[in-house]
């Protein structure tokens, strides 16, 4: 690959003749935006304006195209970078995301993932197998009472307990008192068990508001942050991953993201979007919809999110796949077999709906898991 | 309307039976995100989960239904305030966000749009009749260059002079090199044409790096500022609108966002994205692609975009749709007939094309749209 361009690959509908017309309109779309006869530059036409490198035919009306972008046209700025990617292309019918291949020159100017598959096995301290999270809920209840609630998961050896995404600073459950509570009540758990269960508190947030949320959540001990890029924007969580003073693991929330994959024939592909671009962004654990659950994933675009998560990406560590529900005991045999053992499985109603003891409930699953 | 609720609409396809049972998943979904059993707290019941007001047949498969949800579970923050018109439900198919409406109670939270259609037709002094915008490019050039074409656009009498909305900071084309040098040059024509062209930098950038650009451009003098909440977020426009030192009008790009409104039965529709909830973050004139361009919406979508424009919303003021592209002589008289005088009419490679003579191509365009 060429250390000056990355490559994104297409997936372009309709018949060829109309396909190779629409990938060449992309190359001048996404960069210089003016049709060919109004470029009167050298540089220009030769280095700015996108190039097709390749045109793969996949069925009778279906393409893939591969376009190369000067990696400069990004000016290294994740917001810059997506829309060279698909900011005015993703208004198009019939033309989706299903690749993209950058080149280190390019992941080199962003930090990647903190802490990756490894660094959060550490912080939990469990080297094998894989983790479970579970998430508090629901909206409404107080910060006391959810401080309850992660207690008796910390208490059943649950591994990560993260805020619901919905909750944030709800007048009848603000932000400080809940992560003070919850931190609280972890910590008291974490000296019965002996274990390293961390609290990770949402902190989705106004633009103005994130990093004094952040900030209170690393004073007060947070074991990671929940973030939903969808809902600050990508590059939110790349600036938190990038911190000198936030060391914490991210884990990434889809909310709002849906309309970006639900499409067949717009968007981006599952794996682009819920690995390749959270990676990219920081992420250290990437949750999304696992197959068969309430949501429409297929296993086999779960299968293509996990791989991409721990794909060779510049010098980037994988990270967690973390499916969330369809956790029952029938699946479980399959979901070990698609994820192996590094992947999060993200528990939240059946963990609650099992029994009404939540300490035995953690340990059911725990076992469903492999873990004793 | 209840003043401690708003109300969003969601359009359901499928059968009946099918629509109904998803709208009451959709109430839990986008609010406690467990199952009504889970839920023994009255509070809960009745005040946090959504609820279901209307049940409406559009057609044997297509079912409007209206739900209402608690101002309170926004915690008044546009994130989160996303997060529960559409967070987890955007990743369902078959329902699509048609229609919102906001009580005052919750949009005074939000300054909205600091300069609406009379604030910005004070600023370029033009107080009847569509305005017109043009965007320097193509990407490449350098800053010098963009200012000539500025110069050349501002003599000719155009009111708007935006970045295209992929001019970050790259390095052939520094953000404080561009800025100063088309002030500059903007200024200049002014004082020749004693008109009031303003130029508009773009200011999508990181989100460690945007107050710094925002306070450049508004200390050399530009008149505006060109954000695209889909690489941003939307709260980042927000968050400038409220700003008490930058006072400037606010342009919104929709980059990125196309997806959210490609879908015939995911997303949003066009008007919700491209005008209620661009005042809601407070653009003071939205862009679009207009109808019968590159891009395919249709005459009917841009019509209900160019009326929530301007639709009763608190005490917000109307927003100037900014079609873009698609302006040429035969379709003039119908754009006018659509849109009326409150316009913003985008033309940018026309304006490039039209002749040789840029200062007398922006004449040609001010006489379409009846401006002499």
């Amino acid at each position: 690959m060429n250390n000056n361009r990355f490559l994104v690959t297409y997936q372009i509908t309709g018949d060829e003749v109309d396909a190779l017309a629409r990938a060449q309109i992309i190359c001048f779309e996404q960069t210089v935006e003016v049709s060919e006869e109004l470029i009167n530059s050298d540089f220009i036409r030769e280095q700015i304006v996108g190039q097709l490198i390749e045109f793969k035919t996949i069925t009778e009306q279906c393409f893939n195209v591969t376009i190369s972008y000067a990696i400069d046209t990004t000016a290294f700025e994740i917001t810059q970078l997506l829309n060279v990617i698909f900011g005015n292309t993703s208004i198009k019918t019939h033309i989706k995301v299903v690749n993209i291949q950058f080149p280190s020159t390019l992941l080199d100017y962003f930090s990647g993932p903190r802490f990756g598959v490894q660094g959060l096995r550490e912080k939990v301290q469990i080297t094998h197998k894989p983790l479970l999270c579970t998430a508090l809920k629901p909206m409404g209840k107080s910060a006391t009472e959810l401080a309850t609630l992660a207690y008796q998961f910390a208490l059943g050896g649950v591994d990560i307990i993260k805020d619901d995404h919905g909750l944030t600073n709800q007048s009848f459950c603000p932000y400080e008192e809940r992560v003070k509570a919850c931190v609280a009540a972890v910590a008291k758990a974490n000296d019965k068990t002996g274990k390293n269960c961390i609290y990770v508190p949402n902190i989705t947030a106004p633009v103005t508001e994130i990093e004094k949320r952040v900030t209170y959540a690393k004073r007060q001990g947070a074991g990671g942050l929940l973030v939903a890029p969808g809902l600050t924007g990508f590059d939110t969580m790349r600036a938190i991953a990038e911190s000198e003073f936030i060391d914490l693991p991210l884990i990434s929330h889809p909310a709002l993201l849906g309309s970006m994959v639900t499409s067949q024939t717009n968007g981006f592909a599952h794996s682009v979007l819920f690995a390749t671009l959270q990676r990219l962004a920081g992420a250290d654990a990437t949750i999304y919809p696992n197959y068969g659950g309430r949501f429409g994933f297929s296993r086999e675009e779960c299968d293509a999110i996990a791989t991409a998560c721990s794909a060779p990406l510049g010098n980037y560590p994988a990270i967690f796949p973390t499916p969330g529900g369809g956790m029952t005991l029938d699946k479980v045999p399959d979901m070990q077999q698609l994820y192996g053992e590094n992947v999060i499985f993200l528990i939240g109603g059946a963990l609650y709906a099992h029994s009404p003891d939540l300490v035995e409930n953690v340990r059911y699953f725990l076992n469903l898991v492999g873990r004793t």
